[in-house]
């Protein structure tokens, strides 16, 4: 099947065109009529970087492609509208595994309100994939920045995190499964698989008035190291506060690590981390709440000059280094 | 160097934000203010497929990749904004390597007055970038779809054919570049190694009424073929009007091949193919030249219900297959 067949039997799988779309897939650029502003990120995935194709379906690969680029969009407090999908295909990633690729993707688009507008298909030795996401707001204002941050705002954190740096750990090593209870684990698993764009608490807390929001990709340290940066300004955590998911505490006990520094070590949960002034947390609480059902914790403060991550007796949270090739 | 120590030093060297530009790179996402209409179009390139390292330098890479991407945006008469970067770096292209490959887009993001706005860095096994660009039109009536076609349209080609291919060769095969002057031998291998996007032509065409429009990245041959079938029409080329590059011929006849089927299946010349009324044929000629210098050839019409390139003695054209790979 040739570059121009495959495009076209890609194209007949994409949800159907959004609003702002003039000119879908097919000609030499995609038209569209935007308005207010808009936020764009680009997101590469590599084969063996990224995600591995031992440990993930064709499916998921495409689900958390779009994923991880949508997260970018929830952080901006952005309404997701246009995704650009590049795929290099190795010669033993089949024709069937390329369509599952774009069904699993496709699903998520769907359910998320995304296009799948346009994109690019090239032969390359190993699979990669290349996201560019565009989302919407009616003005800058409405969108949240990393940048900020106010001494004295309260610092909050969306669901809960360690899921993914667990569920990893699950995947590479099944016999550890046996420490916890079985829809536990898959759990665990399903939050590395199959992460979820909180693009609901993303809008909610723009509209709340966050100051500053950041997604955890790279994990809690590296993530609040990247807001604090960006916004010139200190954060103060309390590990106490730290919402862990169920059975991160089994799976690190399991493997002889601290949980709190797998936790706050491993990325690609995907929550948000967002300073907020503290007359706005209960609205933006409840708001989060509407939006996906799921807690808006506050973990600390904007507060000094540097991240610091303490627990109870003051001893600090020291990030374990993670990755999906550790 | 990590990826946010190397992103840091990429960032230094963008050229300064558009006007459209209300964050930067460096956040979750750029916001960009865009109004109008816009055209987006994503572009992949891989080491081995679309180029070769052997033979292009890393500044050669970075610009052709740009210059490739910015065509489709001259195709639909897009004024150039901004471009998002995607590089998976393999072990063996150094920093030097990705700074200098960055330095050849920026440049030529610069003559063409576009803002890298942002992008993202991964390892990977081969060296492969995708590229988005956006491009922007007072409203979506000012920009050219491939789709437009009509019959009795005059089928006109921007500047000249076969250079690229006949570069290629040259660059493959050294010896061969006896059979011409050095400096017409020189020119043809910069058609190859450093497209020009015809970003004015574009622009001018689009003005001037051009009622569907493509860019020769696959060669005329296909090319003609995307535009007849997305505009449902034939188109009949008169082969002997298609203006052939300096030196083509020699490079043809020099490997044994038809200079008429090398000129009308290599890819890579970038020039503008597109249908107009013929009242407007005379504006646009007087528009392109104006805008780039350049001359617009009338190679034949929209008529028929295929695309037919024939020679004087009624012979079809054939085009001669032909990549960077062949």
């Amino acid at each position: 099947m040739g570059e121009f067949e495959l495009l076209a039997r890609i194209r007949e799988r994409l949800p159907a065109d959004g609003s702002r779309i003039h000119l879908g897939s097919g000609d030499d650029a995609a038209v569209t009529l935007p308005g207010g502003a808009t936020a764009t990120s680009v997101d590469a995935l590599v084969d063996g970087v990224h995600f591995r194709r031992e440990l993930f379906s064709p499916a998921q690969i495409g689900h958390k492609a779009l994923a991880t680029a949508l997260s970018d969009l929830a952080a901006m407090g952005a309404e997701p509208g246009e995704a650009y999908v590049v795929l290099g295909l190795p010669a033993d990633f089949g024709e069937g595994d390329c369509l599952e690729l774009l069904d699993g993707m496709s699903a998520l688009a769907t359910a998320t309100g995304t296009s799948l507008t346009g994109g690019d298909v090239t032969r390359a030795s190993e699979l990669f994939l290349a996201i560019t996401v565009v989302g919407h707001a009616p003005g800058p204002e409405r969108l949240t920045s990393r940048n900020g941050a106010q001494p004295g705002d309260a610092l909050v954190l969306s669901g809960e995190i360690g899921a993914a740096a667990a569920g990893l750990l699950l995947l590479e090593r099944p016999g550890l499964g046996g420490a916890l209870p079985a829809a536990t684990a898959e759990r665990l698993r399903a939050r590395q698989l199959a992460p979820h764009p909180r693009l609901g608490a993303g809008l909610a807390l723009a509209a709340a008035g966050a100051t500053a929001m950041i997604d955890l990709s790279d994990g809690l340290g590296g993530d609040a190291g990247h807001l604090a940066q960006s916004s010139v300004a200190g954060l103060r955590i309390d590990a106490s506060t730290l919402p862990l998911a169920d059975g991160v505490e089994a799976v690190a006990a399991a493997c002889g690590r601290d949980s709190l520094s797998l936790a706050v070590g491993g990325g690609e949960d995907y929550e948000l981390l967002a300073s907020i002034p503290p007359a706005q947390l209960e609205e933006a609480r409840r708001a989060v709440h509407e939006a996906e059902g799921t807690e808006l914790t506050q973990i600390g403060e904007v507060a000094g000059s540097e991240v610091e991550i303490r627990r109870p007796d003051g001893r600090r949270v020291e990030p374990e280094g993670f990755d999906q090739l550790a």
